[in-house]
């Protein structure tokens, strides 16, 4: 069996490289301050994306600034630790919300899943062939169904069964995530409504797979109410999950072309190459550290 | 400049066609009926779609049968005006619902526009190509502005502003319309709600295309409400109007991708290609006779 | 471990169908002839759909029919043996080529492997959440990476690698084939060129995926292809395998948008979502017998 | 008729700016140094984008670097005339290859067409509802049929026939253009080759619509190749014309699925709508100064 860090790192040359997801409220001279903090430890920078948006306010209308900056650690002057102390004059100046990256540490993840498969199964296929670079602490499920594969693949899996006491079982989830360590929380079609209390534990941090085009039909059974309403497209949608059911900020998604000839079982079947590859597509994005939470709302750095 | 009935007829071989749409309640031999029927006069049928719907009823879930055929009405041994009497046994015997066209019978349509030019640009183009093979009888707009292209391409325009009297205005296109005897009332990006009566008048026989992907963003301003929401894909819908405003049977839906960079104005020109095409196909698959509605949903055979 | 046979069976209700494959030249009657016939035992009909193409011979362009009837077992007056017999007069009368089919029998599929997994995986997947209904009588390979996945799903995996004679290993490759009764052969990625005498030993019965949108990008690397010629959209294709590399009947083609920021290793990285998808389509639409070769072209039934 | 002057500014807030398009070998500090440059004048960076490609020479592969930096001209601290001159100890130092372009400058665009109106039309619309600003100045064709909606939108029309001296036309061609002062030539589905000299006096600024998906059906007919080959898709390529025939560095495509069903007449017309949304981008890109060719390849910025 090939081990998974056979992977491919995203950097170009395939050296480690360091991520600044950075934002603040728009003004001149940010753009400048940090290319010249980078150029001036000799670092070389690989991307640079920036994004301005305009947000209502309760001072008005204010742009807000966001950019993502990776550069080689190769040659940089600054060892991992010295970054962020070294950036402070200028995140204090430019008031920089800062996050900082490294493209070899890998996020801990754990999948929570139900009876249904095929998202789980893509993520642990891209996992076990190295596309998803990450550490699968754990599959956690209300069904047993998925142990022996796991197993199979050397990933702990906890089955923890949804009984009388709702609250109790998702406590016992909690309390493995928090064992764990973990950075992410994939629902992979996780069969569950998480209570406020889970959530605001993971703040952009867990992703959920809404099986519909939202903000269409949301809520349960949305093949079946894309049937009702004789959609001629159906879709999928990856999303941070909010207090708010199905109101999360959207990370992605994408359709596929419905007919009349479609029934709900048809949609259903169809429906789950869109979720595993919008799920599958969100988590990597994530994971390689190109998404920037305002609002609602995602930037997504390409 | 080239006359538009240079038009590529929509048959194979390029002779005159007849079409039937029916439905009826699913039952056996109904396909086999059909077909001898064509076959018994020398028809040859050129296409032939059907499909079979499972409906809930007040008599419990029963199956609908909805049936196209085209054939070549050249060595057919029936004339245009003898083939409904000469079906209506087959029809009594299943109970077929039956429409009957010919593909060198072209429907006159009005379009309804306001200021907004380019879905009527598109469709102006489309039918002086020959691409729309109808009878364009007349453009209506609450607005002057597309006057001079419409009377340099020979189509009548009407402009019939909405001043305090909004039913009055609503009577005089009714008025027009039912002048030029029109078949097909098209919406493109008229920014006016029709009254129940104006719907009534009309039953299947008015498309309007929403700048959304329905049933998401009803109503006004929907690329607003999708940059609100921060969707990332916007789309249209074309639909036939009922009295329910953007509930009516959708014909046909497309998306396209968004990004966080695109602001409202932005969404707004990427949709537009999207308005323009969605319209398009929909009036192109109604003047084809391939659209049969059923309760609020269609069958749109290719 | 759940049951692959849990499958969604194709049919509307769940009985099982029998599926008819007809071709002939182009004629009056045939439809009513065969519909006739279906409605003479009472058979049902789920689905048909028909196709007149027109074919240039050495006598002129003539036209061909296809069609494909679905019609429901329950309450057919004749038994499956007796079906190709009591058609008979109508298949002399109209020269028609014909293929039946039971919609619950599965065809023995077997899949060639090399090292890369994705197309391998997700085959698997789908056999094993019956999403593709068919007997997976073995996994063949050059490689010896996946037969433990193989062997957890309880698949005989056959390792038998390329040495020094390349002829050898066919040989091995098509007597395994041979003694397992195999109707349909899947290249997954099968990283190795089959002989004529291969390719004509299982006729319109071998489907490779090709790493390009066809019949750009013909032969090896063609990511590295893409790359070099700057396209803006790469692209997957699954065709039958003939004698001529790449030159079979395209069954399924689809695309993904790149840009400049993808260099090869992103390119191939994307392509294999595309590959997957792509491959699993063609191989659904040859199990559920909606493919009708002519020529190097398909009729693909919907 | 509204004045086309009415169009949406690509600026965020609608006030002019000013866009630098860059490229040079990849070397540490550029992005910091062109960002000092344009801080130290107060301006305000809207958008940037970089990319760094790896590029096969006679040294070795080695790294260039590409960007786009759109900034606000409102507080700049130099005059639009004065930039080029103080940017240069920047270009000097660095090898920068320098493109100024400013948003309310608009370029000459000529557009060049045959029979077929549908790329035609589509660019006048998008001109004259303000989505394509640019100064168009003259249509040249070798047709007649497009002089009246020409001359009623206002644009100079040349109707300049292909007779036996073919030759002779072309210098025609090619002296409008010049007496024109043309910026940007476009090909809307024009049907002659144009000569090398032609080509080489208009470097990379000439667009041109080829009705493939490119490398795929190079050359003539490529709805004939594309039915003969039974593909699945069909595509349109948007790219720049150089000497050698549709080998030029390509812009933007786009494809459509195609079915069994479609023959070459509805390959074509399917295919028209990509062609004309293909080609509209790809103008739409040019124009707004975000395409950098370097050998037969783009970078297209979003």
């Amino acid at each position: 069996m090939s081990d998974p860090t056979d992977a491919v790192t995203p950097s170009r040359r395939g050296l480690p490289t360091a991520v600044l997801l950075l934002s603040c409220p728009d003004q001149r001279g940010v753009v400048a301050a940090v290319a010249d903090f980078i150029a001036s430890y000799d670092g070389n920078i690989l991307h640079a994306e920036q994004h301005v948006d305009d947000i209502d306010g309760p001072g008005g209308v204010g742009g807000v600034f966001f950019q993502r900056v990776e550069f080689e650690l190769a040659g940089f002057g600054l060892g991992r630790t010295q970054i962020l102390e070294a950036l402070e004059p200028v995140a204090e100046r430019f008031r920089l919300d800062v996050g900082l990256h490294f493209s070899d540490e890998r996020p801990r993840t754990a999948i929570l899943a139900s009876k249904q498969p095929h998202c789980l199964y893509d993520l642990l296929t891209r996992w076990r062939t190295g596309e998803l670079v990450t550490d699968l602490v754990a599959v956690i499920a209300n069904h047993p169904d998925h142990a022996d594969i796991c197993e199979h693949l050397g990933v702990p899996y906890l089955y923890l069964p949804v009984g009388d006491d709702k609250a109790a079982q998702e406590a016992q989830v909690r309390a493995e995530l928090r064992a764990r360590d973990v950075d992410l929380v994939v629902l992979a079609r996780y069969m569950q409504i998480l209570s406020p209390g889970f959530v605001a534990e993971h703040p952009n941090r867990i992703i959920n797979i809404h099986h519909s085009f939202l903000p269409a039909f949301i809520g349960a059974n949305p093949y079946r109410q894309a049937h009702d309403r004789g959609v001629k497209l159906i879709g999928a949608t990856a999303h941070y999950v909010t207090a708010d059911l199905d109101e999360g900020p959207i990370i992605e998604q994408e359709v596929a072309r419905a007919t009349h000839r479609d029934d709900v079982a048809h949609l259903t079947q169809k429906g789950r190459d869109l979720e595993t590859i919008v799920l599958a597509r969100a988590v990597r994005a994530h994971i390689e550290h190109r998404i920037l939470v305002y609002g609602h709302k995602t930037v997504v750095f390409g």
